[in-house]
């Protein structure tokens, strides 16, 4: 039986300037300082669960560290250990604590560079007693900043697209949701899922045909005026927001807001709605180019995103 | 290995007042027209793909007819029937189309009663041209009436939910999400799901001892302010609203408004925000009879619901 | 003592394309049909009291026939018309009926050209039974389209704003809330009310230059969600959003969405927040040509509108 | 010419436990602290312009030191005074500054008891550097707690609400929005106002028959789901919500929600929505006794609130 992922983990970033990173997820969006290591800082949101979901490192240019997954059992990781080295992937093997709060994880790249990791086992600390919900479902009190509930899934850039999510299907069990495929046959994106989520990760075509770049980060919001909240604080900040503020897409019906880490310039999305996806028989929708302009986007900012994003 | 639920797929209702079910759910609620066959009338949801996740069949007194679940894997119907034969629960088979746009599938009643049903195949057709939503990833456009997205959950009532919690965890594989202790140990409530929702579906105490009533079945919203119009439009068409109106349970954290069809007494629940669980290793939130009080009702509407909804 | 105007009372637009106005107005934006006179047709909001707040009669181009003001009392009708003829305004008397539901009227030009009416007596007529709302203080239920609550503000573009500012001011008792003043001196824009909402009327730099067209008319929405629907509305309806979507300006700070009657080419906007001014010594703000980024659009969409409005 | 009302001002609390209603007012509600003089601290909300729009002063037991209308001309403090002596009302002049902030000012008391203040000269003082919003037309950048917008109104309670209306009415000039007339002819309730928010006071019948009690002071909300979020918040504190949560009035058609300051138990507002009256020939909404069902609550908690506030 093949290893499965249960969830996205975690993004750990690298920041050439780390206080600004730190007052930007931390202060200004809000998300909760959970735990240090060395020079790193672990930060997760209120709704969030297990130890981080974010971590900060200082470091001389901006890159993403990893991004990490949630095998489904214990058992899973060393499957997949199996599996890639079987299938070719060099691994990694990262001792308990070694990253804080986790256990025993396996870290590789993807074919066209992207770096995974995948773990079981991680800490779920309390919230602080000052800190703490008093709901029993809930981990903190939102209360700070614009509060995301958690974390949502990741978006990354590559050169050719189809390849990629060939790979995270083969070998992860993605699932293909909506695809957007050109005239000339070229799949230029794809969002995929192991969850009912329309994507735990969007892999798309990247304009300067790098093979490997974080698109963005997202966090998930649960009503589209919280998102407009956040746009009003952003710009109470003077932060810009990407293409000039929130829209709706088309493609995973996302009320979204982008707006970029001033600190290392990775991009992060605030993210609300979407639906969800239980049907075990589910056909991937394919967007044509033809049908892009509601795809993109169903109404809000029209411009293109500056593509200057860190690998 | 055994057999898979992948997903609540629909509730089946008998109304004593056909017109006036219909006119509830169809007019005021909004939920599309689908089909008929004899004196049923399917419907479903602007967001639902299934060939319906409700029905409607005029009967001399309200029931539950059945209330289904999509099966993971084609497969998992025989497996389901085998299943269930050998722990000694007797099963029904349907054939393909007794039930409109359906598949074989098997019913069969829980211990306590509950009217289940398991199918796989299912239609999943269009809507109409004039009725189509112009975005591919949707069935129709939201044009009519409260217009929830779609079918979410059923909550039913039991004498001893503690065994019927069991029985849909060593049957069906139904994972306990959160539950209800009273101070005399007694489990008085559980919601459980075989999806990442807090709950597919709620077994709760029934304070007239009955073993098998239906509490509610729920349509999902995509946003708060969605329910609070639901709230203004019931009003306008003075169908009274259960408590006196909306509000946020800490169960669940669900925002939620309870009405009832005029014409059945079956109770709808209008629900948005909860919270989704990835984590494999859920630990189950259990509330004590202590705290209740914010466990039930966050906010909100503080007066209990009327017991008179039929089995 | 100088007669007052009380608040806007409609305004009076002509289309080429009748059907597809009335289409536009009442089945898409929800605009309640209340009764016609000859080809005219007489439309207001679900929360407008009046007979109408906005009037469409098919033509062969389209402009707008007029603008209309309440006065404050009866006796101001005449008071407008001995000022305005004292002042050199020639003005056309309107006789009761002329215009269904309205009483004795004045019709005449701003110098500029803009073409207003000012009324005192005006019917309000009772929704009738089937869309009545059960709120006493509410006129229709809100069941229909889009459907905004109020008729709120019209925005007009000009050659020179100053100019009319001050025409409004001397001879309306407009006062000023917000206005642009370019880095050559020149007031390119300015906001004006009556009432304690931030503008009744904008008067702004026409980028063609032409003395009197019609920039939008407005209706308000009670929340920025009833906005973001609207979005949705209008996007399955395949009309086009205004630079692509909502977003929130700084001046007035009101959520807006920007849609072209597809009949008349006439724009409408839909608005949400903004503030209101009870201070009688209220300083106008001015906001300098640096100050137009976070002026204009707070967030949102950054495109210029097209500039193809009829007179 | 008769004196006239511009606007509510502020309303003057004096609280037992000083520091748990500032912490109420200042860190859960998110009030700005303005200015103290002596043991008295201002705070205003962060789009209020004047110097203060609430006062805390300590004292021995909890009641409401004054509730100050500004009025529309610096003259018409005078009128007023003047007026009020002729109408047998004794007035004590209060010397500018004697109230940080303002200038002079009358305090006298309604046949009643209702403690009123008017004032025209008040200062404006801008937001501290780092709490300043970056919106011109704004005061602070809405940073902290639950952040409501502005003050809305008061209302207060009477045992004879019909001759304080008449009072109300004859000497400041308020006109009758809506009000509540019995069975047996008594009126038990009417929203007043001099601007066009539907009350600016409210006097409604005392049920324990006392002659002058503050019911609420209300401040206002943009959106429903700021109103959501507050009660979110004030859960989180174990602060309780009085009648269980937020719901919607009938009369006035405003969203509430309802607080007491744990340290004073003078009771709270949160309000948002609620319709504008620009009708200068408005025709007050007259509620039957019949009719409260719908007119007290439209939709939400149904219980009544405790009637244990200070005079």
């Amino acid at each position: 039986m093949a290893a499965e992922i249960a969830k996205l983990g975690h993004t750990a970033l690298v920041t050439p300037n780390m206080e600004k990173s730190l007052w930007f997820f931390r202060d200004v969006i809000g998300l909760e300082e959970v735990d240090h290591q060395g020079d790193t800082v672990f930060l997760r949101a209120w709704g969030d669960w297990e130890h981080h979901t974010l971590s900060l490192t200082p470091g001389s240019e901006a890159r993403v560290d990893h991004m990490a997954w949630r095998a489904k059992q214990a058992s899973d990781v060393d499957l997949f250990a199996e599996q890639l080295k079987a299938q070719g992937t060099p691994i990694q093997w990262i001792e308990p604590g070694e990253e804080k709060g986790q256990g025993r994880a396996i870290r590789f790249r993807l074919p066209n560079g992207y770096p995974f990791e995948i773990y079981y086992d991680i800490e779920k600390p309390k919230a602080p007693e000052d800190k703490k919900s008093r709901l029993k479902n809930n981990v903190y009190r939102p209360s700070n900043g614009i509060a995301p509930r958690r974390i949502d899934h990741v978006n990354v850039w590559t050169s050719n697209p189809g390849e990629v999510h060939q790979w995270l299907s083969d070998n992860m069990g993605f699932k293909m949701r909506e695809s957007v495929r050109l005239s000339n046959g070229f799949v230029a994106g794809g969002w995929m899922s192991v969850t009912p989520l329309v994507h735990d990760i969007g892999v798309m075509l990247d304009p300067k045909g790098q093979s490997s770049r974080l698109h963005h980060l997202a966090y998930y919001m649960d009503n589209v005026t919280d998102i407009l909240r956040a746009a009003d604080i952003l710009r109470e900040y003077n932060i810009p927001l990407e293409m000039g503020g929130p829209g709706r897409h088309g493609i995973s019906q996302a009320f979204f807001l982008y707006v970029k880490d001033p600190g290392s310039g990775h991009r992060l999305e605030l993210f609300s709605g979407g639906y969800l996806i239980f049907d075990p028989d589910w056909e991937p929708i394919e967007w044509s180019e033809q049908e892009l302009d509601s795809g993109l986007i169903w109404y809000g900012p029209q411009g293109s995103m500056e593509d200057t994003t860190p690998c």
